[in-house]
């Protein structure tokens, strides 16, 4: 991680030989689901042009708290290099222009960029795009090959207040937790927000690969309910039901006994045994191996019959034993286990530290700062798909890129930032 | 839904005009990650051909309960038409061919189907494709093209049981649900599983438009602890918990108060009153307007503050109302509610339906099942997208596709069948 602004000259080298490397994106977006759809595409070696009003401090994630600085992390933002930790995750490998799109020549000035771009990502709320003559129809006009992504709660031109908590209440996976007939689970991790734009960077490339077979952009639509609720609806919840199975069944699950979250001295451990020979491993690993040939557990049938009392002889013997020690009985007698890891630990474990699955954040002065961001899962034999520049400050390369893709001149910049369009 | 076979022409007159037309899958992949991949890239177009064993019954899923067939939904497997339900979703819009690659034969008429494809999938444990023959290695000898995409449990090469609850519990994300100090919450739908396919996917399109531009190919690397740590990452919780936030607070947020899941006479709703705006609507839905002017709720920080007397005040309005009435109330005042769903009614849900984000599985001889499964949930406005052709029977498309893909004699097909490798 530099410590010095990164020029966009090294932004071209260091982009060589990635996957996406010369593909144009225009990023209109704000928040969590849009900004994570541009991040893997930045990461995958497109540039990534951040287009932030310069009336309202940018996206609004520069304001959420808390921030990093000269001072370390601070609940309240202090100096103006302080940057939010929600933007050093999500801005990184990205360039930043300001622009006013209300105001008329900052679209015009847009649509100039617009016309050399590939792809175009927009999460706005609905109808506000074509409101501000920025929609698919405006920029298909200039740009007719263009792909333009949205983004949106219900689907493109369908209104709805679309957070997070929203989209999950109304999927139905707050009722694939917990346990039969408990309070539906709000899930920590944003599964609302954050599978739409996985589906929309796939959308975005499949649309590539049918542009470069037939010339033709198109508008590619994808929303944070449809997402989630179609990935919900990959388990036959619906068909477990009709035949009686319960959807809920807390941290085991009796119809593959020996299965579930187990306690330990020290914390917590998942085992999963459903077959015949994962559950005679977990009796070894238990020191009762004469349940093997005990009718009631020799069966899958009996474990699932006899869940309750099996799930009870694993807590007995798994709350006096710390989670590793547990975890190695059951490894060694080659039972899948594995100690419940909270976030904190789980980023910095080995294994997604050396694939680079999870990175150091860098601030773009103070440097690495110790917090763990997502780095692209991903891993090519002969490409690098990588995040590994800083993320920039509010319109830290306006001029530039207004320069190079749109074509405008030093004067034609000079005017649009004294009358305040950038 | 057709309830005739569909042949192959039909299938590639269906696939005129969708993104990945053209572009041939041999698909190797079991169980539930990998053929989610397969799926997404089948619904887009891609012909993806499914190999299966001969000697175990094909892909897992095969024979998961319950099944579907003459009599309806059973538990048990009955007539030879009967199909899992698993298998209804995961394998529409692919063809299913028997081959049996521990055998020689089997291996060599795979390489010859490899020659002439443009993608291959596999989620085999550690190090097995390489002792098959059928690696990276060996298929990149014949076509060198090729994009050869593995979805493991912690990346290629890592041993390692990765079922879904293992993938959770090390991630981080049983932590993110539940109140502070609760027990960790395993999660019914298998974030450990159907992240890495979406990434997959994306590595796999995106490789696709590296080899457009460099005529390279390369192998493409998932893993499945990597996907789900690695989104799990995008949420700042290392820096909340460094400045003292709690990592968990259950089914509400006191930062963002009035914010969380609420209990109703008929069930829950979510309610998301982040902003002064929301949470003066908040005020007047409860019939409370007099709390905008008191300094205790006035203000962001005074409602975080009293976030539990707050939430309180809710409830005790919530509890008296149905769920659908006390989200009109709230709907009324533009605040963000929704009513908390179960995942029947979600995936009936008319948004979702007609935008074909989930949609009804058909048997290939029934028909129409009234049981819903996951569509793709991207739309595009000049291609198609969809999974509208019913899983394959095993073996069901052998004989056309070694000959029309492999080049195959009918007298090495005959053979092949004779000797069982078919």
């Amino acid at each position: 991680m530099t410590a010095e602004h990164p020029s966009t000259d090294d932004l071209a080298e260091a982009a060589a030989g990635r996957p996406l490397d010369g593909l144009v994106v225009l990023d209109l977006t704000t928040a969590l689901a849009g900004p994570y759809a541009t991040l893997l595409l930045a990461g995958l070696g497109a540039t990534v042009v951040k287009v932030e009003n310069p009336a309202t401090g940018g996206d609004s994630s520069r304001n959420n708290s808390p921030y990093y600085g000269p001072e370390g992390l601070t609940v309240a933002r202090g100096g103006d290099t302080d940057m939010s930790v929600s933007m050093m995750g999500r801005g990184r490998n990205k360039r930043s222009i300001t622009l006013n799109l209300k105001d008329p020549r900052g679209r015009d000035t847009f649509l100039r960029l617009a016309r050399g771009a590939d792809v175009v990502v927009e999460n706005y709320a609905a109808g506000t795009a074509d409101r501000l003559g920025i929609g698919y129809a405006d920029v298909c006009a200039v740009n007719p090959a263009v792909i333009y992504t949205s983004i949106s709660g219900f689907g493109a031109g369908r209104p709805g207040k679309a957070m997070d908590s929203i989209v999950q209440a109304l999927s139905g996976v707050m009722f694939t937790a917990g346990d039969p007939g408990a309070d539906p689970v709000r899930f920590g991790l944003p599964v609302g927000d954050l599978l739409a734009p996985l589906y929309a960077v796939i959308g975005t490339l499949a649309a590539k690969t049918h542009r470069d077979t037939t010339g033709q952009g198109q508008h590619v639509d994808v929303s944070m309910l449809g997402a989630l609720t179609s990935l919900l609806s990959t388990e036959p919840f619906d068909a477990f039901q009709q035949v009686g199975l319960p959807l809920r069944t807390g941290n085991e699950v009796p119809r593959l006994a020996p299965f579930g979250i187990f306690p330990a001295k020290d914390g917590f451990l998942a085992l999963c045994g459903p077959t015949d020979t994962f559950a005679r491993g977990v009796f070894r690993a238990l020191g009762r191996p004469e349940l093997i040939e005990d009718e009631d557990f020799a069966t899958r049938d009996g474990r699932v019959r006899n869940a309750d009392r099996l799930h009870a002889f694993i807590e007995d013997w798994s709350r006096s034993l710390p989670r590793a020690e547990a975890v190695a009985a059951l490894a060694a007698e080659g039972v899948p286990a594995a100690e419940v890891l909270e976030p904190a630990d789980a980023l910095r474990a080995p294994a997604v530290l050396e694939r680079e699955e999870v990175v150091e954040l860098g601030h773009p002065e103070q440097g690495p700062t110790g917090l763990m961001g997502p780095g692209i899962p991903i891993r090519f034999s002969r490409s690098e798909a990588r995040l590994d520049r800083p993320a920039p400050h509010l319109g830290e390369h306006t001029a530039e890129l207004l320069a190079r893709l749109g074509g405008l001149t030093e004067d034609e910049i000079a005017l649009l930032r004294d009358e305040g369009v950038i």
